[in-house]
């Protein structure tokens, strides 16, 4: 993708693309022209559809295997259509968006996990198995790379999901409290790795990141909206394994094994097309987002 | 501060923060208690003030040290006041903001300096005497660190100024085109490093960003607005040099060879108070940005 390009200049993309002869050299060419065999399909019951005020659809995909108990309680909490009703009630700005039950009061739905720190990290055996590295350095992790369709963060002891753009984690009180799950966030900004194991990231939007994004910032302390500003109401939060067919959203995220993924990951780190004249060289983990796309 | 509470418990941040016999415990404790001896004021002719519709300011400090001839042409397109009238035309997600012409045929001002991809990275010698060090690796370079109140990545060669969160750059058609200045971005997301040393940094935004990032986003190709959509009109942009005094905007950044950013960046890369239980170890460069303040 030709990033700067004024925009009379845009019609020269098109043909600059078309060159057959190459091979993609752009990170957006390699995962247009990966072939089936590179993706896999999401689970209908690891995609969770929030509808917010206007319609607007923002659809997040959580993350079993990371974060077990929390994702365990946030299919519950939907399955209770707990969130109905709720808002997102803080934007704070290269930082988070924040919703759920403003008023603190809503009863949860009965046999919801109980949840700790331990719940921040998972155990590393299964994971060095599938790892496809990072190739670049991590200031916040000895090893970094990508596991089951995830970015992901090592040490010698265990592994867990960064705090990257789009992530969502579970809101907390002081420690040891580590959420239930009726709280969540999403990252708007620079990723804020320093809260990796310090809070349980359970997934990460998909689709619709822009309708929380633009949303305006709350003017109150940590960005919370005040009382003189509008709350943005949440419609509904369903699985969309609980919905009808018809109406299921289908995903695929790109297998982090693939040589598609492996050409798109070298990209990623070494650009170097009709924009790019310098490659860096590397890539941070959260600036190569694993590709996902609607199902064709 | 502590992020992740619940609005109703944010009574209890003050008095937390009021244990007057600890030294500071999170880096926006270090910042308020920092001493005037910690600050630098910025020059006035280093401050572009945008104000685009709604009266809404934007003030964006440019670095003339790192990009002398992109910030000579900014700097000169203001005194002109070429951009009054023109328009913000482009929000992609998780990438940039960018304004400038979108007619592409309003002249520019006489006099403006050529420009060339010799102006993306500085030359090192008087770079190394002043840096102080990043505590951590980097992906995108070999050393980083913060020199004269702007974080800096560096190799043997050269230096140069990242493309961090609220980052502003020239935006550019293919080379050799360095772009004049008269076409600007800013970073709405994950620090879009790979475009370092492809493209001129010359500044950050130091207040309004929030007015920049919950823009819509544009739904032609790579976010511009469609014809469809409406573009966001910049009103005037001024240097505050050239503002009456009574309307100028002072800002103070801190001093990276003081103590108290010592404090600060260590603190970044160790979060450890009441809400963080375990430290990163380490902070990525854009994920520690310099504090800037309104001058007291």
């Amino acid at each position: 993708m030709i990033r700067f390009f004024a925009p009379a200049l845009l019609a020269f993309v098109p043909a600059s693309a078309a060159i057959a002869a190459d091979p993609p050299a752009t990170p957006a060419a390699v995962v247009a022209a990966a072939p089936a065999s590179a993706w896999r399909a999401i689970a209908a019951e690891d995609l969770l559809v929030m509808t917010i005020e206007g319609g607007k659809r923002v659809v997040i995909q959580v993350a079993p295997a990371f974060a077990p108990r929390h994702v365990a309680n946030i299919r519950a909490l939907a399955r209770a259509h707990w969130w109905d009703g709720t808002s997102i009630n803080r934007v704070q700005d290269n930082y988070v968006v924040q919703w759920g039950d403003v008023t603190e009061k809503k009863p949860l739905p009965p046999g919801l996990s109980p949840t700790s720190s331990v719940d921040y990290v998972r155990s590393i055996a299964n994971v060095r198995l599938a790892i496809t590295p990072s190739p670049s350095v991590d200031a916040y992790a000895p090893q970094s790379g990508y596991v089951d369709g995830w970015p992901m963060a090592m040490d010698g002891d265990g592994a867990w999901l960064p705090h990257c753009y789009g992530f969502v984690g579970v809101g907390r009180n002081v420690s040891p409290d580590a959420g239930t799950g009726a709280e969540l966030y999403a990252v708007n900004g620079q990723a804020p790795r320093q809260l990796d194991r310090n809070i349980a990231v359970v997934g990460r939007v998909i689709e619709g990141m822009a309708h929380l994004s633009s949303l305006p910032r709350g003017s109150g302390e940590l960005g919370f909206y005040t009382a003189d500003e509008k709350k943005v109401p949440i419609l509904s939060v369903r699985l969309a394994s609980d919905l009808p067919d018809v109406e299921r959203p289908r995903f695929q995220a790109m297998d982090v094994a693939s040589p598609s993924f492996a050409a798109y990951l070298h990209l990623r780190a070494n650009r170097k097309d009709d924009f790019y004249d310098r490659p860096a060289g590397g890539v941070d983990l959260c600036n190569a987002p694993v590709p996902v796309r609607a199902a064709p």
